[in-house]
């Protein structure tokens, strides 16, 4: 690999702008292709994820290219989860007993927008949009284009392709269909679809419902979910099955049965939804998958990043901020001064596939979680003792969810492995009657509880070391 | 459905000749399309999986079509492990504490020469050979057909399709290409290949080495088996890394080093295996995978039943073992009278998916086992403490291994869970000093333990199920 290799990065959505953005900071001539229209110049909103979260893992990238500040102007912190049960009573379930750990929403377009202009700015990164990547021939690191606009085709060649291009990757494709190497590949899909609808703003463009959480309505097989926009309105994403339960998406098909099915289980958020109805059929509904795959790469020529190598389902609200956090780990990989692109693509590959494999079944656990475990009493309690936990003793415990969300020093699979351990740790203890949580527990209390949690922990991650043979 | 449909099976197999074979019997209509000539007429074997292991769950198929006694004859009982270390020591770990449950060699060729002889014998069942479906149109029951010989290509349809055939089934990747519904798959190659080998037969035709067992020289990243033949041969297999290790698939490139290879590794095997390098070099090197997807059926008109289905890796010696049992749980579906091949089909997947599910990641555990573990003092204890536990105890106890193996009357799942949280709590208290094996322990020492691990064993299931949020 040379200092002035050229790059060609397929698909300018949030984890391609990024990536075009550092390596044009590192001095690489980089094109970047995109199928759809310039988003800074067309509204493409077509009801999928207009907002997502934001949070420390994702600010790691925006720190590595100095836009850390820029971005925080278009946050909205939020503080914990709102639920809202059937009868319209609402609690806020923190996401963690420190202060300063929130996670944001944040529009998906004004990222991506800022992305792309400073990118942009480097002399030397070029984007193309309406340029759709059709295959890529591995073996001679070229790229099969086709513009919409002129309905042109051609091929693109350059040092090192990479394919930033989304769950339904080209790249990938033609890695699976080629078979000229033993390529594992998953695509798992939930039972639940989703579709996205509104809360606007009032008259005068406040919040219809409290600003700063996630609002969640769990109802156990399915859920509605709220995140905040600038703009005063939320956007809504209910989650729900296709062909299961009384209700789903299968037999939702006309506004009586809609506005029926939000009557009885989500009356408090049916009130400020005058706009259900539309929304609902002017929306689609899309499929929730997971994918997963290996190698990333083509020898040096060809390599995934973000979710055309590790695409998940939303639950977590990891999905950006781990293809910002590829970015961040492939750029540290970088400074290694490897010899070859090879051997940065299989070093960037060994640290890096472990933790994005354990992103995407934690971001499951939470589907589980989300709509389902956050209404279940024994979990409440073990969220009331967390919390007290990380404020009376903020450095000494995080929870599963601080570890993943606001430990962005440790990797996922690290959180993964000691959150599991601690989440088994605290339930079965409060199942065996060996703690007890009240409200306002004295910090004496406290600590011994904690040393306690810690001490069942460690037994558990001890015994699973066993049991796997690896002590 | 009715009594008459017709049912067009792709692949003559060992599961889809079960198949046509109990499908005849029950009087439908039943025709069956195979790729590779008739193996009764033309030697197909291509260094590839020559024998295979037979026990309790495939022996189940064989009662269902009344052939129990004459697979019986080509059967060559393996009671055991005969482990065999770097210095040529052996030890035999013996299956199960009980004497009467053991496991078999078998020759595929045989077995499925047997299936497919008294297959034929119903009027309404007919085989045809050098056939090879090339897609199945599944929207209007269609099968896409190649004939070999005469190059003539052809469609066929029927009432019902059911794909037998194999990992590489032509079904599952029109169900994957034509992107109709959703449809979960995932192929998971393990780092490692194998290779096929022999130790031909002493000059009056017996063994060279102990006939009754399944040899194993177990060398932490990589060994080799060796299963008997009723020729007085065994059919030995190599399982190595591509690349990675000293030695790997890549790099044994030449007959010195794969003699080196073999001379510092296996020693006493080489002694026995004068024509090692020849098979080296003759034989194939072939890739290990996972398959697993859903849904199984598209409605009622197509189903993808065995390895097509769910494809394992060899470890745990129940692939075939798998496919037979598939064949008996649909026919249990079949008795309970549904109204249309849709609802038989999604029976078919609800009680059985579950339990292929376990097995694939049930083979994937044994692959370590069998090439590690049994070296590990700690395991070896484990399995000391089980044999005795299974002689003196044969109705309380079963190890993981006799729940999969000879506990045909449940599901792997059951087995796993089970027999894993077994596992976990026999090594941990053997790591934590819990408890302490000697050989001739007293039945009333066996006892005493036989109800410490049951107790520790419910404890670890419920704390699983706590953790779960399932109690």
């Amino acid at each position: 690999m040379k200092k002035d290799d050229t790059i060609l990065i397929v698909g300018a959505g949030l984890c391609g702008s990024l990536l075009a953005l550092r390596l044009g900071q590192r001095g690489f001539t980089v094109n970047v292709y995109e199928k759809r229209p310039d988003l800074r110049k067309v509204d493409i909103s077509a009801g999928r994820s207009i907002n997502l979260a934001f949070s420390d893992r994702g600010n790691k990238g925006m720190k590595l290219v100095d836009l850390e500040e820029k971005v925080k102007e278009l946050c909205i912190p939020m503080n914990g989860r709102m639920i809202h049960d059937k009868e319209g009573n609402t609690f806020l379930s923190n996401y963690s007993g420190r202060d300063y750990e929130y996670i944001n929403s944040i529009s998906r377009g004004d990222l991506n927008a800022l992305l792309l202009d400073e990118a942009e700015k480097h002399p030397k990164v070029n984007v193309h949009f309406n340029t759709s990547c059709k295959k890529v021939d591995f073996e001679n690191t070229k790229a099969y284009f086709k513009n919409y606009n002129t309905k042109s085709e051609f091929t693109q060649t350059a040092d090192v392709i990479i394919a930033t291009d989304g769950a339904g990757s080209a790249l990938r494709k033609s890695y699976y269909l080629e078979r000229k190497f033993l390529f594992s590949f998953s695509q798992n899909y939930l039972t639940h679809g989703y579709k996205e609808l509104s809360i606007l703003p009032t008259e005068n463009g406040g919040y219809k419902t409290y600003k700063n959480a996630l609002h969640i309505w769990p109802r156990g097989d399915f859920m509605i979910i709220a995140l905040p926009n600038l703009d005063g309105s939320f956007t809504v994403t209910l989650f729900l099955s296709y062909e299961e339960g009384e209700y789903n998406f299968n037999n939702l098909t006309n506004p009586e049965i809609v506005t029926e099915f939000f009557k009885k289980e989500f009356p408090d958020a049916l009130e400020i939804m005058p706009n259900l109805v539309e929304d609902f059929f002017e929306n689609p509904t899309a499929p929730l998958g997971t994918i997963k795959c290996s190698p990333w790469h083509y020898k040096g020529n060809t390599l995934l990043m973000g979710d055309s190598a590790h695409a998940i389902v939303p639950f977590y609200g990891q999905g950006m901020n781990a293809s910002f956090e590829d970015v961040v780990e492939f750029d540290a990989v970088l400074d290694e001064e490897h010899e070859s692109w090879e051997a940065v693509f299989k070093a960037y590959q060994k640290r890096r596939k472990k933790d994005t494999d354990a992103i995407a079944d934690l971001a499951i656990d939470n589907f589980h979680e989300m709509k389902d475990h956050v209404a279940n009493p024994i979990f409440q309690e073990k969220r009331k003792l967390e919390m007290a936990l990380e404020d009376q003793f903020p450095k000494d415990y995080s929870s599963k969810y601080s570890l993943v969300t606001f430990n962005e020093h440790i990797g996922y699979r690290e959180a993964m492995i000691k959150g599991r351990a601690q989440d088994e740790a605290i339930l079965n203890m409060i199942a065996d009657g060996d703690i007890e949580i009240k409200d306002n527990m004295s910090k004496e209390v406290l600590a011994d509880a904690l040393k306690r949690v810690q001490e069942v922990t460690n037994t558990i991650l001890k015994h699973d070391r066993i049991a796997e043979l690896k002590e």
